[in-house]
């Protein structure tokens, strides 16, 4: 794997080492800072994120926890080379290069790629994720959003036209490893801020996914002082139910094979502290029959469901691995 | 003042420490802990919260930074000996004791004062204020939300029955000083959860101060692993605008001579850093005129001008001084 | 194991959880409150604390993470009923009954035990413990600091008669999970206090194990705004040495065959979050030559090496184990 | 004054707003990022910091709350100009090139200024400071090491050749606000790290105030995952003493008319939360007269009177105001 000194990357490689059937090679593509690190042998070896590597040592899958334009430039050659990919980025959860264009304002530079990539999220994909080359991992804020809204806008409780709002939190590995203001420790201690308002690239996944009107969508990206995890707390007015336990009901019956969806009892919703480095997406109701308003407390850990985690999902799934090993 | 060793009540000593009109009494009522504090004569005398305190020493004005219960308990005697009470309680906020009884679920112990009390919200109580000899001094999460949404509900651009959805978040201490597991610091560090979806306490007063029925918002509070400070996420539904900028008009004539009201410019928003240790309510606007739906951040500290802050300011008013003394 | 509700307990449950040949039971001793739950069946069966379910169970192994009187009470009727007994608590940890009255201010009530008790650090107790019915798991400090200090001292390269500092650091997770108003959370974050200067009850298992007098010894503990991790710097004047090679090599010799102790290049040192999660013991070495002072850096994690993980790594010494089974 | 972006530069804007004989200038030197800002006319008035700009507003006196490079090149030109200067810096603490070369690894720009700065802790350079044109600030590490050590020193109840250990911990914001991985927040988050062990470049103020010998101090800088505050563990071997009040005698003495300093009974300590936002340094005293060992707590903001506070304390001193106003 690439982009092993980011958040995601680091992620990935803790998954990674406990995985029964995984020998792990950690691809060179940019310098980054390494952390302090006690002396001994090198865990894992080093080699240059190339073709050659590839062939050389016969990689079966490469993941690519890199930014989109990284993602865009490697994934090509990696693929060219036998490998399959699995890409963390946005760059290959759109669709068509229009999409992409739009949200990311920027050209894509692989569109040919778009139509091949398997969106990874296994709960709705599974059977395309299998046989795919390249899946492209889904955004961290839409992994949770599609999972608590996308059951019951197809079981037709949500009331569309009143507008759904996703009010969605994350923690500051979300935004990466890169020194920036934003993210420096005395700009996030004390501190709660928004700072994507009905814009966040996310949201096409949203839109995508749960088959919805972006007039039907308000959401907005906040970030909390923590490290790790999302919760969102999704409001919508609901119809043809009458209690938490039918909304809940529509989730028990989607869910009840799923191993990573856990659900609590009417009323109870989980805290961040409930997933934080899991791979689970818990997710709890609230219902008021007299104002027919409903909320929905969906939380994951941004590194585990909402990226290395559920990547390593995919990768179980793609080379017919047990889905859920090491990550339960 | 009494309860003086509550966060809020801390709050207020700060900013009574440096009150040019006032001398500040401490008023025993129960006991809590003490911070290790240094050696040399205690700043301010401490007397029996009692109403021959009030008549011995001539007290103008006692604060309660104290529960419901004890309120309701100390503002009869204190009011009979004189002095006019700024009560930091949900005591007196509701208007009659069923309200009080059904949100507070237990009876009201003082009802004869609730018509009397004035609503300790100054931006649009402040005649009744000046006069009052009881205030009830507003809740942190409504002042937020009233001074969020009563100017655009007045000027009828919100559409009422898509409904208003606010999503708010507090530092921890919003729930007082008393130890308690779920403030504990190890299970509030590096978590967000919720604790109050659809049915806060504090949801009567926006009721009642924007003229809102109960269908038409959906309220929840959500706990920010930091130690003060609210910001309120405001979703809502926009007609006859155009723009961020028609919402902002709207504000900016309500509130062109309001000292303690600050406005973003469209499309940036305040957080809880620009008004931590102040008694500014800070309000930022986002508008999609392709969806209609508006956004409104509203940041205050809870302590601030959703407690202490805006008690003094009340005192100023109520005592004939110039409203932002101590507060500026 | 009994009292799985604490920090202690829960970090024991989550890495017994993932021991292949262990079979978890939980045990009532007494109330707390638990966290928010997914709905499910129970991953555990929870049975009464008594030497009946000890008998009925065939159980081969309780650990304690109980508070040392709750441990006094149960550690004899446990043994009693067949099983080996892990405590967490300092009960057991002192040797004599006159020296737990000193340092715990309360008279011992199960002294009979306490020359049985095998002393749980592995690396300088280890033929002990494998042998031992009761086990005192050692406390969080000691573990560091004996670590780092007893092969130095053994050595003969610190001064003693110049004293010896060590200035430890902790996690909020060390105090435990009762509420109390020093571990809330407002009281905690943004803030560093020390607690116990020269006083602490953990300073005789350091001068007991690394064979100090008390008066070269001065160790203060103090309070980080985290949960979970120790870090202790120790401060000494060297003799014969020339270089923090020269100490790492004395380090090198006692621990090469150590699985969980890591070392660092000399002028390097390990923080918190090297150790955080994980059973081992960091330690980094700086030296000046020109005034022969050094500094020793010592960190763990004190729910790991400092309590749950050493105490599986003494469960599989006793049990006959591979020592560090789900420790890695 | 320069350099406002900056948190030091930041503090300096607060306390000197509400200083009633101060009018505040913003001189712009170097660009760096705003946080967001409310509507409205803007508080001061910014010019470029030039010996033109501080000729034709006349003002008094410039802080440069800048890097040391950055004070070498700006204080010459601005001193020129007729302003007094005071420095946040390194750059004139330390007497000489040739120290300053050894410690800050570079060669000195402005060596002609040493000679003339005066060291601006006025605790003990007070009649220095007052005549002053060029005030050297001193480091945050250094202010509250020499005012727990120096009357000690003086007093001759320290056994030096044992060795004095101080165990420094300080907020994120003493590494300022430039943007780097290691001030990231999910860097400190939940972690504590050493970063300077035996060899800060703070050390040499200490041993110049408090004339002590450099194999005579152990100074170690460390890193707390909070914003602001400074908390300073100091241990040594005393001497004709029998008593923590003893020690506190002499603090009492040297320190009975210093505002800025408060004591704490024995056996109490002062954490970082009783300093911070204040000008205080307080100090607090432990001992154990059958080791003879000692102990001092320090606690001071690291932007009060760690920096901001403190200069702003020069500045009374050097216009002829009262010390203290805007600091009390």
């Amino acid at each position: 794997m690439a982009g092993f000194r980011g958040y995601s990357g680091q992620e990935l490689v803790a998954i990674l080492s406990r995985h029964p059937h995984v020998e792990l090679v950690l691809l060179e593509h940019r310098d980054a800072e390494d952390r302090p690190q006690p002396m001994g042998p090198p865990r894992f070896r080093k080699l240059p994120c190339t073709p050659e590597t590839v062939r050389a040592e016969g990689l079966a899958v490469v993941f690519l926890p890199t930014p989109a334009e990284a993602s865009m430039e490697l994934a090509p050659t990696l693929l060219g080379a036998g490998a399959k990919v699995i890409d963390l980025s946005g760059a290959f959860r759109l669709g068509t290069p229009e999409n992409y264009a739009r949200w990311y304002k920027e050209a894509h530079t692989a569109p040919e790629l778009l139509k091949e990539a398997a969106y990874g999220l296994p709960e709705f994909c599974r059977s395309r994720i299998t046989g795919a080359k390249l899946i492209a991992n889904p955004g961290c804020y839409p992994t949770a959003a599609n999972l608590a809204l996308k059951p019951l806008l197809d079981a037709g409780v949500i009331v569309r036209e009143s507008g759904i709002v996703c009010d969605a939190k994350s923690g500051v590995s979300g935004a990466g490893r890169k020194p920036s203001l934003k993210t420096g420790f005395c700009e996030v201690t004390e501190n709660f801020s928004t700072y994507a308002i009905l814009e966040h690239r996310h949201v096409p996944e949203i839109l995508r996914v749960s088959n919805l009107e972006e007039g039907e969508l308000s959401f907005t990206a906040q970030l909390i002082p923590i490290d790790r995890g999302i919760l969102e707390t999704i409001y919508f007015r609901a119809k043809d139910v009458h209690s938490a336990q039918d909304l809940l009901d529509i989730y028990q019956k989607q869910y009840s094979d799923e191993p990573m969806i856990r659900l609590y009892a009417p009323g109870q919703a989980p805290d961040i502290r409930s997933v934080a480095r899991t791979n689970f997406c818990d997710l709890g109701v609230q219902y008021d029959p007299r104002t027919m308003r409903a909320v929905i407390v969906a939380a994951i850990d941004n590194l585990g469901k909402g990226a290395a985690g559920q990547a390593v999902q995919n990768m179980n799934l793609a080379l017919g691995f047990s889905e859920t090993i090491s990550l339960l």
